[in-house]
């Protein structure tokens, strides 16, 4: 059977992400990874989750919630604590306002599939999250940019905004109070509901906490079932990725819709995962979340230094005040895509070509950096070698002029 | 802000299924279940997954890989399982024909983002899986019917058929070996994919077991690579429904495709469940599933004896020889919608209503019961119950004739 003519006509557009498959790629090499944004895996709490995980199964009652199909909205435990952590950071919820997804991802793609229908149009940031890209591309929308700047107008028309207000991939920036209350009054005025993706909210680790645009949009309208803003959260970039337990906050009517995707979706997230996920959290979220934090800081700042030390001029480069990524920008004539499969090949140091972040027009003489993995050792010296390349084709660049 | 005017079209037509907005009903109240086809708790292996899970966490890089992100595809040790597991029921596979989902509900769903953009159609069963029905309508479809008959044509236009060979739910039958092959033969001549729900697959407990038509496809073909049939399996039925373990198998380049919609959905699915579920599969798959299937012989030979004893003239049923279901037609001017509502409500006994089984043209002299968490004593009683009601309903309808 030929089954490529068979695909939906968005299948033929859906390609491989760069960057996934360039980490199958550094598996099997000894690479500088500077690229991609993984949590460091010697943050995982092994210990406490072999714990949690024997004493579930030392109850036979919860051994047997654990193995059985969990409700769609989530296990309702770890729906409370939820609603009581997003009461915490300034956006009181209850347990109605929560539903429990597999990642991030999960509630991204469903808000995704809850909005667009094909050739609806979709505002995001430019850059933006390229796992958001992907999952909105199967729902075939257009896209337009969703300006972060506090005096730029949203764009009209759109189905939803999705924003990362805190250390977004790739460029590592935070909006500032005043850009996330200008974005809530201006998305109100002209109806535009907001997806705030909120994965590395947990992870600053400098400079003064600034409210959640969910938690400013709720404190704005009394009530969160008044709020025009859906938030997705995580465990993890604090806990480990492959509980894969995240979730969406938002207004209950809303929840309820995503709970029906959810249902069609994959029925629940694993039971397992979930009582897990609580069991951590209760008892040790803080202290997970402050050694993140700790790392991040000393392999952020091993990273800038480099970066001072090293670079031309002509690159400049963002200062993150939490989360994983430094977004550079080279000289205008300078594309990032060659700059990174150089580096890799010549080099062995894995960067990430900026251009896969834009849905359209990509700014092509960008790359983003991650500290995530990179001692600071190998940043030093990943950088350095970049340095070296790139001052080497300013170089050329200049004797072709 | 007014959410409801926001959603994508199609989300105005999804609606609550009436299966768990009545589980959740069921769980306040003492009611005899015939109704949701849950596998029963007591099957569960606590012991062997919380084994398993001490053995995952007593060798920290073991630790470390079920903590981190398991690649999209899956798990290769459990795809490599998985290959063997197709290959010795007759589908010869490779590690490139499979990719794990979350249970084969997130398989099922990608077949439909896969194929399916609003307005085209798909071929189901009628009645077919509620599941697949509430997936489906999330990509806007139309409906046709596919049927099963050997002799029937194949509807033309279809981008694919869904079908479930095996005790598929609600009916309980089985496809027999001419009707499977004829299936093939037909689908090929007009360029019909086909998606095979092999979820009950492994719970065979009487007759002779018949290859599934991934296999025979397979068989014919000569080569995994050249059918045009996709298979979906789960662990959900034979080791525990949490642990939220399926698959797809079919072409690696269709695989390839159902990767980038798994890397836009959720990313992967946890390691941690990944590496239990296999080791509980290659242990314990054999004894677990023998388990399941002796213990809803006794009870479906229970429920079909009650039939037998109770059923007023006139009501027919199917006889399955595996699975959980078994499919009830009444008379014709009986609506099991109201025999539904009406048993729960007067008689504490929970049936599900035929119709919600058909996405057009529904059936209405139908419901399903279902023999998995009903003890036989559960089972003579509350279908003892249903006779009684329905002789009375019967009753009332001649009387007003």
């Amino acid at each position: 059977m030929d089954w490529n003519s068979l695909y939906a006509t968005r299948m033929g557009k859906v390609v491989a992400s760069d960057i996934r498959e360039r980490m199958k790629l550094l598996a099997a090499r000894q690479i500088i990874q500077l690229g991609g944004g993984l949590p460091d895996p010697s943050l995982f709490p092994a210990a406490e989750i072999a714990a949690a995980t024997a004493a579930i199964f030392a109850d036979p009652a919860r051994a047997t919630t654990a193995l059985h199909y969990a409700p769609s909205e989530g296990h309702m435990p770890l729906r409370e604590w939820i609603a009581g952590y997003m009461t915490s950071i300034g956006a009181p919820c209850g347990v109605d306002n929560i539903m429990i997804t597999n990642g991030s991802q999960q509630a991204i793609d469903f808000c995704g599939r809850l909005f667009l229908s094909p050739g609806d149009t979709v505002a995001v940031e430019m850059p933006s999250f390229i796992g958001a890209l992907r999952a909105f591309d199967t729902y075939e929308p257009r896209y337009v940019a969703l300006p972060n700047e506090a005096e730029a107008p949203l764009p009209v028309g759109a189905k939803f905004g999705y924003l990362g207000s805190d250390f977004r991939n790739p460029t590592g920036t935070a909006m500032t109070l005043a850009e996330r209350e200008a974005m809530i009054d201006k998305a109100a005025a002209i109806g535009l509901p907001l997806v705030e993706d909120g994965c590395y909210e947990k992870l600053r680790f400098e400079g003064q906490a600034v409210p959640s645009v969910f938690a400013l949009a709720v404190q704005k309208a009394g009530d969160v079932e008044k709020v025009g803003v859906l938030h997705t959260g995580t465990l993890s970039k604090t806990i480990a990725p492959s509980l894969r337990v995240g979730w969406v906050a938002g207004p209950s009517a809303v929840i309820r819709k995503l709970v029906l995707i959810k249902q069609a979706a994959d029925l629940a997230t694993s039971a397992l995962n979930q009582m897990i996920a609580l069991a951590v959290a209760q008892t040790s979220l803080d202290r997970l979340a402050d050694a993140g934090r700790a790392l991040y800081l000393r392999r952020r700042d091993a990273m800038l230094e480099a970066l001072e030390t090293h670079m031309p001029p002509g690159v400049t480069w963002t200062r993150p005040e939490g989360g994983l990524y430094i977004w550079v920008t080279l000289p205008a004539h300078i594309d990032g895509a060659v700059l990174s499969e150089r580096l890799l090949m010549e080099e062995a140091v894995s960067v990430i070509s900026g251009a896969a972040f834009y849905p359209v027009d990509p700014v092509r003489n960008t790359v983003r950096l991650s500290y995530s993995l990179a001692t600071e050792e190998a940043a030093r010296e990943g950088v350095k070698r970049m340095g070296t390349m790139l001052s080497a084709m300013l170089e050329t660049a200049v004797a072709a002029e």
